[in-house]
């Protein structure tokens, strides 16, 4: 492969916004836009927030199955992860990724109940460049 | 709704990106960033070129579950589309959307049998702005 994961990270990390992906309850794909993840583990783990309440939540719910995709516009490259999203609402993990801000969008603070935790967890990345691809297996996992 | 079809078709043909995708043989959503489509039916047909031999071929030709995302990063705005992807490798089709620079990509021509067309049928429309989501059917079928 042509390209490090340490150069993966840096194109992820330098990407304002994040496609997420998820299977509807018909099986028909949604995907949106959001904010980059508040904490990356590596390649294998992306924390975002968002609310409890949202559409993508209850899909989740009923069907783990996930992608995130990062792609820059100006060299037409870009990283597809598959893996699974899990929804986390426990104190521990939303203390972790609040920030200050975060009352804008969740005005009862770190413990509003409409306030949660998306974690995704990769287990197989796709790369796209140079009009080519390659699927790296992240788990031993075969997806 | 507060946003015309007129203006959502504007924002379209103005984001040099589309986001499709796809749900593939394991049940995972996947992703891609293609260029803009070649030719668009008001809300309701999208037609974008791609080689025959892609993963993404072979996904919709066993299943035809997709949708189409597109979002404009400044405004924080979005439309997904939901609906069904064909492949389509008539002559006709291939002709109606080929441009003359496409050798780039399909070395043999307009003929290239590596070269085929995707079209998507919309289904249902779901639009993100000032952080709301509104979803509006667009057959009377209800996905």
């Amino acid at each position: 492969m042509a390209i490090s994961n340490e150069a993966i990270e840096k194109m992820i990390d330098g990407i304002g916004v994040s496609i997420i992906s998820s299977v509807d309850e018909s099986g028909f794909p949604n995907t949106k836009a959001m904010l980059p993840p508040r904490r990356r583990e590596g390649l294998s783990a992306f924390y975002f927030t968002t609310n409890t309440s949202s559409m993508r939540v209850k899909q989740y719910q009923l069907n783990n199955k996930a992608s995130l995709y990062f792609f820059d516009k100006r060299f037409f490259r870009g990283v597809m992860l598959i893996g699974t999203m899990e929804v986390l609402t426990d104190q521990m993990t939303k203390d972790m990724i609040w920030h200050d801000g975060d009352t804008m969008y969740y005005p009862l603070g770190v413990t509003d109940p409409d306030y949660c935790v998306l974690k995704f967890s990769a287990k197989q990345m796709r790369i796209y460049q140079n009009f080519k691809s390659d699927t790296i297996d992240l788990s031993g996992w075969n997806v």
